[in-house]
């Protein structure tokens, strides 16, 4: 019986590092079957993504045990995890459909491995479209205000277990202390090609500059609206003939893909923080 | 014998427009061999630029004449042109020679159907690439100020006939006048994703921001740095790995391509102006 | 109240026509919203597309008849239509559903404006999803022969007034009679780029030979396999690290893209035949 | 002072290869600075190519030697180079000049990082090019058969330790023999999307044929003509009203570019054969 795990990690750069970790490879019987690693020099960082095999019964708790005192002579931030468990995502949705199609139309033909114990909105409209999906939907009203929503929101990541937050057109701005306390871990696709056009109405934006190229941009969420690490963008031709309807029908399938791999590459643990910036091993 | 002419205009919408113009053509024995139009329904504008052929010799000046008379009916600004004669193209450089070669090779290669009589820069750099090119280089020095060298450019300008003045990553900005004078006759390449990342160092802000596709922009140079009317935008896919140096190396393609494009369909008669946009019948 | 309508048209190449055309449309009131030419040197035919908006309230019949006259002048095979009434698409199915769920979720989000009466399959698997789209689904057996499917598809077209088959990853080949009984009016989806890997099992093809890009192609169906006129390509990048399943994957976005963007001018009239080839007007 | 080197190898699958070689590295005080693997399940073959820093003074023969051991235990194909060290390349040309400034505008520029000690033509029409970017040009004529012709080649490649030959749009069919003396170390470009439109006038047929995407694609040359391994492709759009001439024209800067890239990749060692493929290590 083989397992398979995934190991990141980040930490300041110095020697041995890759050495100590294929080691503690060997030494648990372990087999590499896919590596990355990037050296930022400008920060002095070393990222590194290893995928490895190991052909007993091993025990998840007890090769992280093993890990640790690797972890805390390099200081790394780092993560190891079962290749076969699937990420926890919460998909968040107003009234645009189009990602969340997308995402569960990818779900649903095993394209996109996460499980997605529920979605979650501010809105009724999509409820048909989880239903059919075979989503647990929950309406999350923001009647009450902001904060009450978000609790009632808190909760349900909780009960459910929720890894990854994805805000599929969600057209709420959630708090400065929620994006804080999920940091990483929430992914959002604005719909242009960022930095240009931040705010509202992107694509009329795109119109009136006489843009030839749109684009779409998923990105973490951070306090400063629109300015989050960006984890993948798309882009699109457009021209004259284009009226600010089509520029955003044009728009709609960049958002999508771009959302949609960018919540892949997270979810196979693929994306590293570096301050405003990611590193990405595709 | 054949003649070829393209005749391209912009006016108010209103019904007949087409039928004058091609029963113009049809009185002067021409026959349509390309025709774009577009209708501006948000400024009530009507663009058509229409390619035809003429079997009998024709005097460019008669048809102009008779056409004169459409033209001032429908309020139309309009150009008629011989096809087979070469926009007259003067090349503005400093020291950074990519631009300049890709230009001037599809100009060797006959990929770019367009005359060059000068190539003009405020340093030396570039003046043995000119000379193997074969093109006569003048070097206009900004030691005795910008209105000196100016002056300077608007007799080279006058001397040789110049009819589009293509700034090939030239480093210094024109005065306010010299870009209203010379209005949507001046294409600059600016080396970003327009309207993201203007000013200087765009490809170090592109790697601050941690962006995964940067891209070049060719646009009518306006009394507004970087914000003229856009011709075309090139983009290409960057990542994590790439120093600010190879985002510019990246990048640098993408700008040689932009303007090369925006180059040749300016001189086609392809591009025409709407405003702070462009309506390109590529 | 304004009408709108398409003429598109092809003929043998000669002065004139672009008068005749632009003269019947003013005669009728009409205002050209939209036009398209192209000459075709190498055949000597002449393709044109042409909105018109006519105020006034106008009969179609009585505009075709009008417009009789010019077609028979210049041999013109030609399709005259009223703009706002919709293309009505048979799409047929096997067992993949990725073409299906995207043109059907373009069609309900209103980018892809055709009517589609119902969908037909060989298998029962997609059932489910056209129910949820809420288009009805026809089962049309093969198991008592070929003869026997297509006798029961030809009543299916004839009743539901069908003017375009999509066949969206339809694995049944079609007889050679039926294809030329529909000529331009099957649009097939390759799985890839053609004429590249004909034959089954493109994407292992595409992994064996270690190409770098691969590709899908919506083209018009004919006697010859995968042979028929192409109307459109996408093309995505691949690496060493993709298994022929995941070149398969990301093969399914770009069927499903080159396809829905196939249907859709081909429903806008936007698509001319050429022998083996198309003149798309996009 | 610090070193840079590249270690690249293939070698059967098989536990503790990475740590092997981390300890190596570790062992003669290198610090990793980027890295990458790819295991071939298909194949069980274990591709991994290291960059690495040491920071005394090191004897790259010494450090060869060291490695001997490790590259005969698990039965390596290996190369261990001085990253500094740039790779000697030959380009031969014919006629057709696009390529060759490509490659010789990047070198001049700095953005292709090897030495071209010499350029190899049957014609004499680019020698003008070559003096002008100030590298030796020799003129090997084919009057006297491609026997004495291939003789005379292989002498200036020795003379020159070349370690890479381009054949940058090259009119000539090297021998079989002289492909297989040379397996792995020719880089053609061929002007189609391979497999698409082998052999002779690729862009006329892709005209015939109708197709919306064209191509290029870099290979290693092997004895069966355009069949060899790919290493970059790169495609570009074009429409029915496209002249052969005009697919050529965009072609050429297709070419162009995936052949700039091979070869850069190549000279970086990034590039691995495992039969037909290519594993590149972008």
């Amino acid at each position: 019986m083989t397992q398979s795990f995934t190991l990141g990690f980040s930490c300041p750069d110095q020697p041995g590092i890759v050495h100590s970790v294929s080691t503690f490879i060997v030494e648990i019987g372990g087999n590499i079957t896919e590596s990355r690693q990037f050296e930022d020099r400008e920060n002095q960082l070393f990222f590194m993504r290893v995928e490895f095999d190991v052909k007993s019964k091993t025990d998840l708790e007890s090769i992280r045990e093993t890990f640790t005192k690797i972890a805390e002579k390099y200081s790394m931030k780092w993560r190891l995890a079962d290749s076969t468990q699937r990420e926890r995502v919460l998909i968040m949705v107003s009234k645009y459909e189009h990602c969340l199609n997308d995402l569960l139309f990818r779900h649903r033909s095993g394209a996109l491995a996460v499980d997605i114990p529920l979605i979650v909105s501010n809105h009724r409209d999509l409820e048909e479209m989880a239903n059919w999906y075979g989503i647990p939907f929950v309406h999350i009203s923001q009647s009450n205000g902001k904060d009450a929503a978000e609790e009632q929101l808190r909760k349900v990541i909780a009960d459910n277990g929720i890894e990854l937050i994805v805000l599929a057109r969600y057209m709420q701005i959630l708090s400065g202390q929620f994006c804080e306390d999920f940091a990483g871990k929430i992914i959002n696709i604005h719909h242009s090609f960022l930095p240009s056009f931040k705010g509202a109405k992107p694509y009329h934006q795109a119109h009136t500059r006489g843009v030839k190229v749109i684009g779409a941009t998923a990105h973490y969420v951070t306090r400063e609206l629109d300015d989050g690490p960006i984890i993948e963008q798309e882009v699109a031709r457009v021209d004259h003939s284009h009226t600010p309807e089509q520029i955003a029908s044009v728009g709609r399938d960049a958002e999508a893909h771009a959302l949609a791999r960018a919540v892949q590459w997270h979810a196979e643990h693929r994306v590293f923080l570096s301050g405003q910036r990611t590193i990405v091993f595709r």
